[in-house]
């Protein structure tokens, strides 16, 4: 089966891998890619198109409720890869960052009742008026000092996500993997990992070094490509795979190399993606999985 | 004398500082901050406002003649504190690619005619299509290499401007002060610097020491905002002093302590200071560098 590709709508250079096909062992939908969907939607969604894995996010399963958001995904036979997100942990007032403390261990339980042990942490950008980038990395390392026992006892890994320093300002202050690495090597491997996605460290010029130092903390890996020109809103600035100019087969590589074996996660957030058919953006994901990922 | 703020219109809180104002002493207005301006205009424009230096830009200078600008900035009795830009060798034609070094060539010897011993080096992105981040980078290297000697020769260090990861793609493959660093550290500091450009850098968790290890290697001190939410087009990003989020205070101490005693640029790339009264936009930056730059 060959169709159009999402967002270009050019014709389809590879075919579609058909559910059941070994190349789709480790593909998962993050649920923030096709955002039309429901959860129930998603899933079922995933299993039409033959991925064994789907990336929750807190908001959705929220509004179908924990229990019946696990309840659907096993009955579905899938695996939940990563549950969106905890963090912001930055704030400055102590009351505020209590308060964001306590949303995490919540996040931390949903996770564990999800049946998930990695939760990706944005950890949060600059206070409002704030320019003390130190303090806020600071609070951030307190915070993940007060969280990683509970994670434990949850089962569940705090996946610190290093980001894009497009968004150092305003969204995450840990802006590359090696920084998320010496925070997260403070404690132990069952209690803080890290996640790798394209899309934030494609450009870091010590990314491959810093991905085999990630060996036995990569709790997560995620796909999304860089496009320009970027588009206006820096929140739904990341392309479908193949889009953009990240080579991701070099990357995934890297990833396997330091021993990650999990699942990979697409997360796209464009807003061209997100008007399309989630079914046609799905299936345009898994070519482009198969191709520009798995690659040769 | 007090007044209204570009770009936001308020009543500036600091007093403007006169000409002759010891604390102006190193301020220097780059150009395509006020690109109303012809460059004798800019020139009048800086005396105005007391300020010592200038940063020119290789396309309005070869309008009004590399020889022209040259006398003009000297009968005003100003620096230039770089010249802007040299760069974009990343071609991987080899015909492209040495036209490119042609071109630098030509930059270095315009740079050395106006009495600067500054080209600021943008590196390029990655060609058309391509998504070998490391074959450009590797050109990088490769162009340097031929143009160092050269460089010397004409008197002028060749400046590797490390640019924010959001033109990484399509403007600039060196990411970080230490990456750049890495690649000056192979010449000699006679042929080969770096640029401190705190738009570009400040997110960056290891800024600090790499600008105590650019010891020597420092040719330019740039200053311009990162504000939030950023500007549509990624281009015209740039904040005025003290609109965003950077402690420039900080990164002045640091540069000051790694031995660095030149010019300290304002570089604004944005709509709206490009919009305003050009007179207005200096008083308001000089303003603004005295209390943020220079803060205690």
């Amino acid at each position: 089966m060959s169709a159009a590709d999402v967002r270009g709508g050019g014709h389809a250079t590879d075919l579609t891998p058909r559910p059941g096909d070994a190349r789709l062992a480790r593909l998962s939908l993050n649920q923030k890619t096709t955002p039309r969907w429901t959860v129930a939607e998603a899933v079922e969604g995933c299993v039409r198109a033959g991925l064994p894995a789907i990336g929750l996010w807190r908001e959705p399963v929220q509004e179908a409720g924990a229990v019946t958001t696990a309840r659907m995904v096993a009955d579905a036979g899938l695996r939940v890869s990563s549950l969106c997100r905890g963090g912001f942990v930055t704030a400055a007032d102590p009351r505020h960052w209590s308060r964001a403390l306590d949303d995490n261990r919540r996040a931390l339980e949903e996770a564990a009742s999800l049946a998930t042990d990695c939760l990706v942490m944005v950890v949060g950008g600059l206070p409002e008026g704030s320019r003390d980038l130190t303090g806020a990395r600071s609070r951030v390392a307190d915070a993940i000092a007060v969280l990683a026992p509970y994670a434990e006892e949850c089962g569940v890994r705090l996946a610190l996500e290093p980001m894009h320093p497009i968004y150092c300002a305003d969204r995450g202050v840990l802006c590359t993997l090696g920084q998320a690495l010496d925070l997260a090597e403070r404690f132990p491997p069952e209690q803080v990992g890290v996640v790798v996605d394209s899309f934030h460290v494609w450009w870091d010029p010590e990314i491959l070094s810093q991905v085999a130092r990630a060996e036995g903390r990569i709790c997560s890996f995620q796909v999304g490509d860089w496009i320009t020109p970027l588009p206006a809103d820096t929140l739904l600035s990341r392309g479908m795979i193949g889009d953009g100019h990240i080579d991701f087969a070099m990357l995934r590589r890297a990833v396997d190399a330091a021993g990650y074996h999990g699942d990979i996660e697409v997360e796209i957030f464009n807003a061209d993606v997100w008007a399309a058919d989630p079914d046609e953006v799905v299936v345009t994901l898994a070519r482009r999985y198969v191709s520009h990922v798995l690659g040769d």
